[in-house]
């Protein structure tokens, strides 16, 4: 078993807030980052995926091949958008770091599946500072 | 003649927009930068100054001194904000990287300078891999 | 279940030096690690934790409240001080980034656990290249 | 239980390409990576091991101990090498970043355990957005 | 005045190696880095230009073109290749870090020059730790 | 002219203290990097130094004889040690991130014109926000 990981890099807006919640809730549980005019970040995302290597190749998988997937699966609908606004795969959820990297798991676990690989770990930084990882269950 | 630095962060929103263009010219000349719902950045700010260093402290000036001032006068009015609407020290300017390093030079220098030292260059990395430097003239 | 890290840094002294050894063995075996003036370290600290996401929030816990309390638990205790001398929770052991990693654990668990969450890993880089990590047991 | 890590670097060629497959198979499979005149990379190798602390010397083992190993049993071997001409415990293998990661673990196991730990991961990095993990099975 | 950089990666393979020195000459000055069967690099490349904001679009010139004339006229032709053996622009030049830098000057001043930028500075990075700068003269 | 630059590390331990100021005046202007028990740094030095390429071997001078240099001239007397007790070439000196750039210049210029080349700048790392550069006058 080898695991083989992607960095990708994108930009987006976001902001931190449920309708369900009063402005006032809003602001005390989410501060500047509940801010109604917006502010963002370059997230950076790492994509885990595990399987035997194939000994033809001394491939998992190509990482060009990954690489791509995760581009047209992810970075083509996320990049330059508003994570409240306009991504689709998270429409009426809360854009926090541990919601779009649990979204962006179900995103992809099928095709790598497909190309007989298993998705082993979603991890996606935020700020160089603060980051989150989701394995899936 | 000593050359001190401090590097701070923040993130923002913002879209490159001019209203003087048509949406076609904006969208011919910034892409994706121009989407109306906003994108944003990790922006990470290098502030360099100049001048002597004093002989019974070793500091040019104390680079805390120096953090605080960049927290104050910068930091404070663009961390979690949306560069087009929010940020008064840029009101009316388009939201480039290389405009955002010129209007904080402007914001720093006079600081700097009653301080007793020169404010040197800002460098501003928008992304990882792109980054503008503006040394004043 | 949702992983989520904050990083931290600190700035301190120590020498890896054990009074129940002879000056030769401390030497022998710590080199010069133990050179009896100090040297010291730009500490590099990632805590990670792990639980449920909250589906009102988005968030396992807001990592500005991680912060907070790394801060006043360990970094405002260990920072600027001197790891042999003044740090109270790793009095009489040996400040190894072993010993420093697992006393670490032991000050951050139950706070952790009574915000709802669990300790997963303390990961202490010493230097550029050189790091552990202690998962609890 | 502690893991401790070390980072160390190398410089190497390479070319991606199998005997057993036509130079069209190879072309397409492994792309530019199959260049017949070679091309090379910095990689990075993190080497972790596992195991108690010394409680007398507050180490699994020192760091630099598993430094100067890894030097001797890999770093020499590698370093400014050709992978598919010059390195011994390669001979034969498609040198991709997954084989030599399990490469360098075979290197590695033994000596490691006869210091009184284990050898829990290697990890490559081939590029600065790519890397493997292996841990043995 | 306004410098705005841009950071590309490749991979090359080469070897320092003076066909006009005897092969001892050639190990003596160039050490490992003469190896016969090559060794290869990630080279990091910042590419530097300056000149006035253009108050219409707050841009010197857009990055996005700055990186893709480094890639059509730069990357394309040297990354995954062998810089003794493959790279026209360097025909006959011995492939050091600081000759590249000086060939890669040549092949982008005058398309700089045309897009109304001056080139400023060629930064190449053959290691983490090694780097060189040309400012054309 | 060409510009070639080597990063070395360094840990060492020190403490911002005038002799010549009371133990107030100490603490108001050095916080707690007066710290009487130390603090340290893994500090990160550049050199840089510039001159003609040797149409020959395609250098200004060998990368690894200028990290030899260093590591003679500098690391080997700083590394785990106490800047304000035992190294020499600052004694009586207070070890400010400015004056110990300011005194490695001192150190290493005479060397360096000796190869023929010609010491350009120091720039260290006190920690990863702050820096400082000394260019000799």
């Amino acid at each position: 078993m080898i695991y083989i990981t992607r960095q990708e890099h994108f930009n987006a807006a976001h902001r931190l807030f449920s309708p369900e919640l009063s402005d006032e809730q809003n602001l005390e549980i989410f501060g500047k980052c509940s801010n109604p005019n917006w502010h963002g970040h370059n997230y950076s995302l790492f994509v885990t995926i595990k399987g035997e290597v194939n000994p033809e190749t001394g491939f998992l998988i190509n990482l060009k091949t990954l690489s791509k997937i995760i581009n047209e699966k992810i970075i083509d609908k996320v990049d330059h958008k508003n994570f409240n606004l306009e991504v689709e795969f998270m429409k009426g959820v809360l854009p926090s770091a541990e919601n779009i990297a649990m979204y962006i798991w179900k995103e992809l676990e099928g095709t790598i599946y497909d190309l007989g690989a298993v998705l082993h770990c979603i991890k996606l930084y935020e700020t160089e500072r603060n980051f989150v990882e989701y394995y899936g269950t």
